[in-house]
């Protein structure tokens, strides 16, 4: 995930650091309320583009993180006037990216949440941020279908923020192999030039959980609760799976951390972080 | 979960006590192990009974925990020449479980794993005892069709030894609703008067995960590492589910402590406690 220079970066993970201007607690349902903030936001950039990402369907090209304290998952509730928040917002389509990537200012009136109000105050996109990540389709491509020569059996994700699947009329609140893959395939195929095919089934068929740590999270996006995980699992390709299996599922893993897990990313949920294991195996 | 009087209980969970003859570690297969000494103590018993559990298909009529320690879900290793050891053993079909309830001292040989050496002291049947349980398919089955008015969308299932479920030719470590309810329903369809169909498919409908804080156990069994979980899992049933879904949920949940949950029941896996909800949620 090294820098691709800013002007060449489709993928972008950047950090946008707010102010509180008058202090309170969010709402339960601070995941619509961020996402109302985006769209205010882009149509301050550009109407047009705003307009075509909001009928953009079934995937939006964006994912937005819970607000973030300071080096934390989430800031301790109430925030006291004065406090710097963030938030994540990551671009996985190379129009959105290239109006983001060449701000220089962050232009947006206050974010209302309840009583709480934040002013935006510049969006971070130096790499040397431990959330700010910038990469292309062709760089993570490259990287694992032409340049890795090992690719190893496992991968872990960390879910950092609740994550979950709509499954028929539910929700899911595990990461089945099948469910996840499936979830970063589909994204990839809707805004890359390189077809990966529906990976879901591969991944059911080859890729099979070999550890975890997690838990369930109850969150109210403001339709109704839904039930969601957060932490780490662990994912293994099987013996005698298809070198194929092995390159996708490395790569699919680098794009999550762009495009987010499962249902709900463009308002907190499915915020993901891969880290790539040379070992057999991991603590559990 | 009373006592259905010793006479007429057909499902039991007893609690077999050790004394460690000679200390040491168990080998990591020591499920494999207690399994065989299960055996031993059945041919003790009685060889044609033996014989014929040890033939039985798809499902054999008991469970045996992993060693326990004094009111520990694991005792600390190595073990201490002198110490107690305990070994939770159920049963599921009555021919077995009149055996077991009606022995006056546990007859065996010492169980040796690996270097270390435990001497059987006593069967506990004593239904103080927080593991000893005595019930019947009839009066789990009056409680929850007939005598219950009220049954309660949710429940919560713990699962105290690692758990695991096997499908196609891969282990799933997560508790999916209609591999666990279909766990259950089988056993109890093979093994009681009353058939409740293919449970299995009418949860996987109608009950969700409705929290959970679980996490990965590699465990060996002496062909090849599984993957399973241990931790708790709360199911709830949808809204409009027809009435019999609950009353079977309960039902199964209550048949859960003496059948075990997925794969591996009779090697120390699996291992199950419901808790019953009154209320309509729980801290996660």
């Amino acid at each position: 995930m090294s820098a691709a220079g800013v002007g060449g970066a489709e993928l972008l993970s950047l950090v946008l650091e707010f102010e509180v201007e008058k202090g309170g607690t969010p709402p339960g349902t601070v995941g619509r309320a961020i996402h109302a903030l985006f769209f205010e936001i882009l149509r301050e950039l550009n109407p047009d583009l705003a307009e075509k990402i909001h009928s953009m369907r079934p995937y939006k090209p964006f994912t937005l993180s819970p607000l973030l304290g300071e080096g934390e998952e989430r800031p301790s509730f109430p925030l006291m006037e004065g406090r710097r928040v963030y938030l994540r917002i990551t671009s996985i389509w190379e129009p959105l990216s290239e109006k983001l990537v060449g701000l220089e200012r962050f232009p947006s009136s206050p974010l209302s949440l309840g009583s709480l109000s934040l002013r935006p105050l510049r969006l971070i996109t130096d790499p040397s941020h431990e959330l700010v990540f910038l990469s292309s389709y062709r760089e993570i491509y490259s990287r694992c279908f032409l340049e890795m020569k090992e690719i190893p059996r496992k991968i872990l994700l960390r879910f950092t923020s609740p994550t979950t699947f709509r499954v028929g009329r539910a929700n899911l609140p595990f990461p089945l192999p099948h469910l996840v893959f499936r979830s970063y395939a589909d994204r990839w195929n809707s805004f890359s030039n390189v077809h990966l095919g529906k990976f879901g089934d591969e991944a059911g068929r080859w890729i099979v959980v070999s550890g975890y740590r997690l838990k369930s999270r109850v969150v109210n996006l403001g339709r109704g609760k839904r039930v969601a995980f957060v932490g780490w699992c662990e994912f293994e390709v099987r013996k005698g799976a298809p070198e194929f299996v092995r390159r996708c599922m490395r790569l699919l893993s680098e794009y999550a951390l762009f495009c987010g897990t499962g249902q709900g990313v463009t308002m907190g949920l499915g915020q993901t972080s891969p880290s790539f294991l040379s070992g057999e195996s991991t603590s559990v």
